[in-house]
């Protein structure tokens, strides 16, 4: 058993948005940022899985956010896992400026091998993960199975350099830029909380086409991304605090 | 006088790319995020000159790139400004590994007055930076002023949420991204050294369309991105050595 780990970080002017607060993106950066170093100071980062050819990949995500951190505030992410299994890995944060926690994490894990692109039986880690599993329940509910949705509008573009990572494939911070960007502005403008769940389907390569198709309701935004037609990417959907 | 201010980092797998070195925008990143935090630490950072109204825009930048840091190197960034004048202000950075200068720049900067949109005269400033100038020469040669070009290839796409910064404009890295999506990707691939100047002449607003247009002629590749059609943005050139 271990303890939960927390890292410290100033909020950059590189991190926030034309609001002067963190974006959404960044915010889920810090995130996944320290759910890196975190894996790697524990023996089970993506340097150690390259040996294997294998890689991690991020399955679904819930983050909530009550409050958009400030440009120079200081905050405190903390980070631990609670639960693994075969298949999938869970991966906690929670995020503090002084003592108020204003946006947590669930982040569900699965194992990659890079050259056959399958899923890995993590039982290959059970002792480095024994040693690192936390017993502290996740700070939100975990990320919601999200269904096929008919899109009401929809924008295509192709997949970048600057949209591929380490893995060869459309990094998920650049899933979470692509669906706020199709909000309208005034929504992130005035955010006063909101919840995102996002599912990961399948990796999009470079040179093919993304089609981020979305509807809403009230509150409630709907997103699906498909690449070159057919193949789904990505399901999200954000809810905004009335 | 001062002397030269030197900021560690480690490069974290968000910065790399798919070759698992820090891409061309994230060592510009760790330039200008070091540009912002010194100048927030003598006096004179965005935060001060926005109880003015001011803010600092980057008006040319030349880097020249000999190797790529790997992921999880530990860096150095040395910065210090060595000239100013009415309308420009010339800081430079060395980015290290160890001892071995595996990059370098020379960024102009000026300051807007974000009411007006015209710069402002910087003699305003100069007791505060008097104090924080540094006698030690730009490391490579100064930022080349570039001319127009006759595209043979362009491509458009609007500006969204994630391009602006806090000043309401598309932020640098942004450009940069632009312009090494532009290029064939075996370029950056096989890169072992290479020189990149960039003009920045109009700002771009949310809501406005960018095109990038673009021409090489052996290992030179030269870039105009503009607005609306007419709006001339920024102009750069990259060089790639043999």
């Amino acid at each position: 058993m271990a303890t939960i780990s927390s890292y410290p970080f100033t909020i950059l002017p590189e991190s926030v948005d034309f609001t002067l607060r963190a974006s959404i993106s960044s915010i889920i950066s810090y995130m996944l940022n320290v759910a890196g170093t975190d894996a790697h100071r524990k023996g089970f980062g993506v340097e150690v899985l390259q040996g294997h050819s294998f890689t991690w990949v991020l399955s679904r995500l819930a983050v909530e956010i009550n409050t958009q951190p400030r440009q120079y505030d200081d905050i405190e992410v903390d980070t631990w896992v609670n639960d693994f299994n075969r298949l999938s890995s869970t991966r906690n944060f929670r995020m503090r400026l002084g003592d108020t926690v204003i946006a947590a994490g669930v982040s569900q894990w699965c194992m990659l091998n890079m050259e056959t692109r399958q899923a890995v039986d993590m039982t290959l880690l059970k002792d480095v993960y024994e040693r690192a599993m936390v017993a502290e329940p996740s700070p939100i509910a975990a990320p919601a199975r999200l269904r096929d949705i008919t899109p009401t509008a929809s924008i295509s573009r192709p997949v970048v350099y600057s949209d591929i990572d380490f893995n060869r494939h459309v990094n998920t911070l650049r899933y979470i830029d692509l669906i706020f960007d199709t909000l309208p502005i005034e929504l992130i403008e005035n955010n006063r909380g909101m919840r995102l769940d996002i599912n990961f389907i399948a990796e999009a390569l470079y040179g093919e086409t993304l089609t981020i198709g979305s509807t809403s309701e009230g509150n409630v935004w709907q997103f699906e991304i498909s690449s070159n037609g057919d193949k789904k990417l990505c399901r999200a959907k954000i809810e905004f605090k009335e």
